[in-house]
Parts: C-alpha cells; structure tokens; sequence
C-alpha cells in the first residue's frame, strides 16, 4: 500500500506559503507504516489538477488533496478530482445543512450563495466534518483507490486529519500494524546523542530507531512492524530500556509530550502554580504553557519586563543588581524568578533574562546568552546558556530551557521527598 | 516558458525533513517571470527519479532537480536524469579535479574513491561550482529542455542557485521581467473581499490578482509581467488604486507588512511604548512585537494576568468590576487597559481578555469570545469579537486583532491632529 500527497494552490508555486501539509503528513503516514512515494503541488488550475490526480490514480493506493476547497472560483479540487475520475459533481442539501450551516450559525453570520459549492459532493464520497473552518473535507472509495480531499489551512487540515483521516487509513492499511516509542531529549545534540548509541542504532532494523533534531532538543522514534500492536510493543521494550539506560539524564519524556506538557503535569500534580518574569523571551514562554487546555491550573501569570524599568517597579529586581550586573546577568534572573513569585503569590517563579540579537551583544555578554533562574522560595536554581541563531531560536531555545528548568526543579523535589 | 521543481530524497517523503527547496525555489522563478507549475518530491529509487524526470520533460521547459548527488549508492539523480533523456554518463577526470579534489584540499581530508560519482557527467552537461560542499551541480540543455542538478543541502544549494543558476536563467528566459504589490487586509473575510471586487479580479489577466487567506487576514496580490520593471509596476498602479478604493477600510499594509510590523512602525513614529496586559492570548501578543529586533524601542513589556488575583494586583482592575461583569467583559478589558498603561508608564495600553476554549463557555459568554481594549490615557476604544475554531485560532485572531487595533488608534490619533 503505498499513498501520494497533492498539494493544490497557485500560492505554494509561487513560494508565498510553505507546503508544510507535505511533511506533517508524510510524518503521521510514516507512524501507519503507510509509504509515501509522491510528493507534488499543483496551481489552482482545473487542466492541471485533473492530470495530477490521474497521475496519482495510476501509480498510487491512497491520494489525498489538500487545499482548494474554498467556495471561490479558483477553487478547484472538486470538480478536479470528480473529472479525473469521471464522476458527477452534485450539490448535497443534507451535507449543507450540516457540515457548512453550523460553521456560520456558530460565528453569527449567514452563509453567502457561493458557500454552497463547499457541499458538492464527488461522486459517492463522504464529507468530513471540519471543526475549525467552513469547508468539509470528502473521502472517496473509487475502483480500489482511496481519495482524501482535505482545506487548506494547516489547523483546519490537521485537525481533520486527527478526527476522520486517521482512522479510514488504519481500516485500509488493514492488517500488520506498527506501534512506535518516541523519547525526547533536552540538553544533548543530535550527534552527541546519536554517538552514545550508535551500536544499539545500528543494530536496528525491526524495531528500526530514527533520531529527529528539533530547535534545541531532539527526540529517537522507535518504531515496530508487527501482526498485532501488542506484538510491536513487545519488540519496543527492550530496544526502549537500553535506549534510557544510555540517555536517562537527557530524557524529559515520551511519546507527545512537549516541554510544556511535562511541565503542565508536574505542576498539576504537586498543586502547585507557576509565574514567569520574562525578559527576551516576551511573552513566548507564556504563551507556550498557555497553548495547553486548562493551564489556568497550574500558571498564576506572567510580567514581561522588557523594560528595566518594569523590573524593578513590577517585579522588586533591585535597582543596585541591575547597575552592578547589569540587566542580563545570574543576579538578575534571580531576581526576577523570586519576584515574581512573591508578587504573583505562586508557588514557583521563574526568570529569564538574555540577548536575543541580532543587536546587543558585547564580547563580555554576546548575543545568544540567556540566564533562566527557578525559585520555590527555597532554593533558586540558575543556568547559563549560549544559544546559537537567530533572534527566533535565540528566544525558542530560552523558552524551552526554562520549562525544562521548571521540569527539573519539581523532579528534584519529588526526589528529596 | 514553465517550470518544475523535482526534490530527491526519502528523508522528505518520511517527513523527517521538509522540502525547503520548493518555495525558495519558487520565490525566485517567481522574481525572474518564470511560473513555476509543478513541485514533487520523490525517493532515492532510481525508477522513481526517471519517471518524475520524464514527465517533466514532457510539460516544463526548465526542470531543476535539487538532492541525490552524493557519492553513495543511494544517490541516484545523475543515473536517473541520465536515463530519462537516454544519455551517457561518464567520469569526467577533468572535473574531478577542478570541482571535487578542491574541495578535500580546503578542508585537508583525501577524497574517498568514491568521491569520483560526484565527477561523474550527464551527456554533455556542464558541471556547476560548489563552494559549501563535494558535489558540483549540473547543467543539462537537451532537445530545448534545461535541466539543473543541484545538491540537497540548503546553504550548498543556495550558494550554487545564486551564483550560477540565476544567471542562466535570466539568459534562457529572455527578456521580460514581473513585478508584484501585495495588498494586506484585516477585519474581512475571503469571499466577503471578493464580492467587493470581483469585477476587478474577473477583468485582469495580465496583471493578475490573486488571493489569500490566512489566519484572521487575507491578502490580494497584484502581479504584472512587463519588459521591465518600470513598466510592470505602471500596469500594477491603476489596478491597485481601484482595489484600495474599494477595501481601503480593511487594508492595513503593504508587501512584507505584519500587523505586528505596521504597529511598530506606527508607534516608533510616534515615539510612543504600549504595555500589553493579556488574558486569553497568554503572552501571544508580547511575543508578535518582541519577535521585530529593535522591539524595546517601542513595547515597555506586558503582564499576563491570567489568574485575576493577578489582574487586580499588578493591574489595578476593580474587584467590583471583575465581579459584576466577569473577567471576561468589556469593562475588564478596559480596566485591564488602561491598568496595563498606567502601571507600566507608557502612552499607549491594551486589554485582551477572552474564552479561548475548549472549555469555559456558555451560552451567554460562548467559546471564542474575546474582547480586546486600547487606552491612550485620553480615550479607551473597546471591540467585542467572536472568534470562530480552535483555543490555538482564537488565540492567534485575538493577538492580531489587539495589534490592529494598535495600528487604528495611531491612526485615528494621526487623522485628528
């Protein structure tokens, strides 16, 4: 079973968007043990869509289509796909109703006369719902093949995804199946990390162990073909405990967890809040603990203090550190951390002051360093960083080495305990 | 003349690594007036390589072909472009010694035998310079096609587009050169921004207007083809003019325009800092303006009042306030605004407080809610929105709606004076 991705705008082609539906899905196929052989993008040009998906239909088992769905004239998936398979293009009263309809009731509004094309149906496919957006996706069984036709907009399209694609590829992939392990590191390289395992690598190939480098961390998928996900995970498990046996100190979690759901679940369960006072990072390390559904439980609040002047006035960081150390500099972070922690009354602060660039360095304080401090009102812990890239890795990497500093605190306390 | 971009590589269709040669690629056909009307990417599999390659020779006139041209086995583009056109492929000794040896020579190593692959040539290509890496490109020009090999990494393929691609390419295309001007709108929605103007859109083929939407914006961009630059641009005038006199209310930028980077500018004209206190959107907003170097001239800092313990204290909202009307209120966000400015002494401050969901709403106070206030001290303005999707969306829409509310209070102040 092998499968083909088409992405459909003219805007791809002329390099104004990023096809980014290309990877995530070649990434969610991969966990299905679903090859990808085909990649391409095509304009919003009906000719060249119907060649694309007969192209598609001769040489491949699952297509999907993404983009192109909208209710505008340049939107041409529908009647693309329905012509290359020689399929009628048929508006659908009922899928109006329920799938374009509630989208314009929630937000308030009336659905223009253009909107109905978003309900014309290909054939006999199947719309799929679309949580976040007007245009239903549709799925087509057609003389053996199976044709996805998935919005656009990459949250509409990924949410769709998760929700109805998934599981009709996991009926069609039918039997074998794989389970994969995903850990993920923090404070190790890619290379570094790969030399501390290379035998265990290389003596891989079911279960086959691929390292992934992100921004400042990195994780190894551990991935097992078997008849049954029972089977797979027992062929995980003792690649898995070597693999922790070597990296234990770097590991932070497994499978979806991010930094910030870590942090998240260890907060939750100790009841404990957490503020930040940030510097550089401006609201980022916030708003990436805020990203998570109910993360009101465990996060008091934040003063970005990007201004000296609302260090001291906001977060009580001595004017005197401030002129003696200046405002990136371990004094300060600390203070910053434990300010913060008293003025929003939380069990936990952390501070994170550095240079972000391109501007600002000095050879004493180059661009890229950051000091990140935690405090409990006990101890407060501080690290030093200098991070390479530009002023957006800079800040991402300082974001992610203070939830991992606030990981590591509650580890530490759990451990005393 | 058209044009088609082939990536070679499995770790792209496994999605461990995205295909970031597609839209440098296309941005810069698109400035050299070549549309580009395919993107694929394909495997390292030799039968793969000269089917993809085939096809493009039978539709594209230029055909650039970047990855698989290393020295192991499973670099197979020269082999397959060699195949598709039915041409030799031979070790050039010459080239070996100009293109590859070099190379080892700088960096102090002995090439490996099989190094020699590199050296090898397609037909009677022409072998392009690499200055970052082993492996020359190739120039191929066959039966009227040009085919470009070029290497998989991207400061290597980069390098060799810049500085020797381009240059054949503005020979080969000729004469005739584009120009865009991209329009940016906020506050309307795709189809309603057609509507206005889709008399404009339908009448215009050369120049052409295309849309786009994103998330909570969209933008129209005007494209001209022209012998020269001065003329494209003169075609682009009236088209634009029309446009603006249609959607001028909704416009907010120009070409590389953010809202986050209008609002800079506007307030770094004015000399004025804003202090943000933000609710829902977490630390989104502050992170938008800290994003643009130079940032600290015009943003003080934020507070992230995310538990309203917080909002009272450091905010100074009236306990009274939060408990007759909610957190979540037009008079919170004002509080919140005006709170935010006078506690961070700056001129201008904003208030965003909303439902970002998935819990917490209710009939009265739905998911999506938000409202957003800006205070210059004399006047508060206040907007209620209901942002439709998911927390992430309503976020992000939330975030931009507060910096657009920005760039309108500047410009108001700057209509009145």
């Amino acid at each position: 079973m092998n499968a083909e991705l088409i992405a459909v705008g003219t805007e791809i082609l002329l390099g104004d968007i990023e096809n980014s539906h290309a990877r995530y899905l070649s990434q969610e196929f991969s966990k299905l043990g679903i090859s990808v052989y085909h990649h391409s993008a095509v304009g919003d040009h009906l000719g060249r869509v119907v060649e694309q998906v007969k192209l598609a239909l001769d040489r491949s088992d699952v297509i999907v289509i993404t983009g192109g769905l909208g209710p505008t004239d340049d939107d041409v998936t529908r009647k693309g796909v329905a012509d290359a398979c020689g399929l009628p293009l048929c508006f659908d009263e009922a899928a109006y109703a329920m799938h374009v309809v509630p989208y314009f009731d929630q937000i308030g509004r009336e659905p223009k006369p253009v909107q109905k094309r978003q309900a014309e149906r290909v054939g006999a496919a199947v719309f799929l719902p679309n949580e976040r957006g007007t245009a239903p996706g549709q799925y087509l069984e057609w003389q053996g093949k199976h044709l996805f036709l998935l919005p656009g907009p990459p949250l509409e399209m990924r949410g769709m995804f998760a929700s109805s694609v998934r599981p009709l590829l996991v009926k069609i992939a039918g039997t074998g199946t794989i389970a994969s392990r995903v850990l993920h590191l923090f404070g190790i390289g890619e290379s570094a990390a790969e030399a501390k395992v290379l035998d265990v690598l290389q003596a891989q190939t079911n279960p086959t162990i691929a390292p992934l480098a992100g921004e400042g961390e990195m994780l190894f998928r551990i991935t097992a073909k078997a008849d049954d996900v029972a089977h797979a995970k027992a062929m995980i498990a003792p690649v898995e405990a070597e693999m922790k046996a070597r990296l234990e100190r770097y590991i932070y979690g497994y499978d979806e967890d991010t930094l910030a759901s870590v942090a998240f679940r260890r907060l939750a369960k100790r009841h404990a809040r957490v503020g930040f006072a940030e510097s550089c990072t401006g609201g980022m390390l916030s708003s990436m603990l805020v990203d998570l559904p109910g993360s009101s439980e465990v996060f008091a609040g934040a003063v970005v203090a990007y201004d000296n002047r609302v260090k001291t006035d906001l977060l009580g960081v001595d004017q005197g550190v401030l002129e003696r150390f200046g405002a990136v500099s371990e004094e300060t972070a600390k203070f910053m951390a434990e300010g913060v922690r008293r003025r929003l009354v939380c069990e936990i602060g952390v501070g994170v002051t550095g240079i972000a660039g391109p501007g600002g360095g000095t050879d004493e304080k180059p661009v890229g360093l950051v000091y990140v401090a935690a405090s409990d009102g006990a101890v407060t812990h501080v690290e030093r960083y200098v991070f390479p890239g530009s002023r957006a890795q800079v800040r991402l990497r300082a974001a992610k080495a203070a939830l991992h500093m606030v990981v590591n605190l509650l580890n530490d306390l759990e451990v005393k305990k």
